[in-house]
């Protein structure tokens, strides 16, 4: 298998990587059964690892993950990919900054979805991480490039790392798989302060000028 | 015991499943204390594995399972079987295909079953599992054939595996007991999802032919 | 210390007993930090067994259970009895049928407090444990006998093993300490769940006829 | 490193409090990911042992803290310190009595920020912990002395070890780091149980000579 060949020690950590991510959406409660996936760009090579299909999160292992072409295609694995592969390898052919892709239907994120209701950028956090409201994408079937050009459309011009996919649920993008399924947990967390918040009154969001300095010192100043 | 004899394996292996799957609905936090319980049919016998009645589920053992006809009788066990256990068998005498029951008091799923209102098909998690809304049954009270009876005539010509009996709590079904376990924790999962994305705003139902599409592709493709 | 040496046998086994019971309120997070409290009477002695003030639930154990009189005095423990002793002694004075009480300030059942509203019987599961709906008991400050008082005065003539103390938190009582922590776990339930339910509309109540039915079933059949 | 001998065991001591502390952020549910932090006060000298920057909550070890002097800067250890070290810092050098101080984004503390409402003192619990309302403090970006500025102005005239920070979330404090955490677990706890209780309705208040007479009780009687 020629084309893994040159770049078998990536594969064989992020393997490790992806099937290890899996637990912190476990972990922060963003997935029941087996319905929410993460996936690496192999650098380098036109591959990714992803999550196989209907697998338990408690049975993956770096060894059940499957590699395939960005058209989801597979190459190596002893399971079929997940479900949700041609989204993410949509999203890596079009976005070639991106490393990462979580999908999720965590409650209070697909709440909004639910909706096609962005989530507005009422809190701190929200500037830091999102960089302003986090974006509702259009509604779009399984089956062909729907989802991902959904996706891509609607992040491309965006600073979020998030888009809820209306009536589906939140897709995460990120450098790498860590800073996606950061992403991935960082807007249920804020999906979920600003729902308890409206519940009661108004939220006033954050000015723009106010939105745009946090932002920017986030990702510029903050981290070891 | 002859009734036992010719299917004494597979009634071995039920005790264990059945035994093992109560630990999903702690997992997902859909019981508490000792009101919920799982069952499966005895493939080739008028029998059914259940959950005992006011058992832990700390303490569930293959050992502690009960076996009863399809009446409740018991037919081999140290312990009373489930209260619930004229509906699961009521269900099993009437729908042939069905090979697991479930029954929770799940906390949101019970939330639209005190309002005997549906679970409207809003999300594309929806389409998929349940094909259409999760439907109410009657209101019924136990000690006789009436709750089997609800559960029967609401769900027999449904897509849904789950049915929100009124003011009362769901009941799902599935070709054996792991699928049903699975409708119950998708079935509280939609409740929940749905219920907080109404919270703030009306929640559009996806349109019939969309639901179908969702619904033909997840039980066909889907899956190893 | 001649009070204690009639019944030392008993004595130490409800110092284990309550000493465990204590981790079903964190199992079932009824309880933070070190707010909430079991005790259980000794039969044949005017003396009750209940946890410490101000120790962390993981710190329990039987050594560490206090031994108090009705009225609250230390009888035998290396601790100072919580600060509820008061109140749990009154309903022992006052309730000889009671072996067993449970304080905690859990989330759903203290919101139904703080407005000084009773959770409707509109469940089944409510018909069940409860006999109609869970009432609501006075406002008053510790210090005296009036929370005692008013949590006898609310449950004497009710069926419900639970009372809502306004603005303050549930009560539950049972013939022993087990079935008072019983009643604590499905008060925050069915709190919860009714308090879900009523979000999105009117939540009717089941008829007096069937929660007797449910209620008298329930009390006189279930169990093993 | 002079500043550091005198006080050696002192901050190893407060190193181990301070890393442990951190375990109450995540059992509590308090914080995700990395955005939450406990500090400590030095007895003695003006410096403080916190938590640092970016690293997981699983990671965290008596090593891996930081200690810096009143205004941030470090001192000892192999890591940047909390971007939250400025307000920390702040609070110490303008509130003598503090000796530890947290800051976390908890759900409803935060949903109450995101709406500058202050909790109302509506329940027996928020009598005892917080003597009154618990207040909300200015916006304020983070960069300069604004948000210790903010926590100071209102918390000084207040018997609240709680401020809720406009749109982005509370800060607590006590006279060492674990009152500090208790504090942060109380306010979420409060918040809580509050927002739930009057999304069904209206909340009265507890009247103040009550509420007078509950916080002076519980400050002044109980505990070991």
């Amino acid at each position: 298998m020629t084309v893994l060949d040159d770049v078998a020690t990536t594969v064989g950590e992020l393997r490790r990587t992806v099937s290890d991510l899996h637990s912190q959406l476990t972990k922060y409660g963003l997935v029941i059964w087996t319905a929410g996936n993460v996936s690496a760009r192999v650098p380098g090579a036109d591959l990714m690892v992803i999550k196989p299909s209907g697998v338990d999160y408690d049975e993956l292992t770096p060894e059940s993950m499957v590699v395939t072409d960005l058209h989801g295609t597979l190459v190596d694995g002893e399971h079929a990919p997940s479900s949700d592969t041609a989204a993410h390898g949509y999203v890596y052919r079009h976005m070639p900054q991106v490393g990462g892709v979580v999908h999720t239907h965590s409650t209070y994120a697909t709440a909004w979805a639910a909706r096609s209701e962005p989530i507005p950028c009422a809190l701190t956090m929200i500037g830091d991480e999102f960089g302003g409201e986090v974006p509702v994408g259009p509604f779009a079937l399984i089956g062909d490039d729907s989802i991902g050009r959904g996706i891509v459309e609607t992040l491309r011009d965006s600073r979020s790392p998030a888009v809820l996919m209306a009536q589906h649920g939140p897709f995460t993008i990120g450098k790498d798989a860590w800073a996606a399924v950061k992403a991935a947990v960082m807007v249920e967390d804020v999906a979920r302060t600003v729902h308890i918040a409206r519940q009661l009154g108004d939220v006033p969001p954050i000015g723009q000028a106010d939105v745009d300095k946090l932002y920017d010192r986030y990702q510029n100043v903050y981290g070891q």
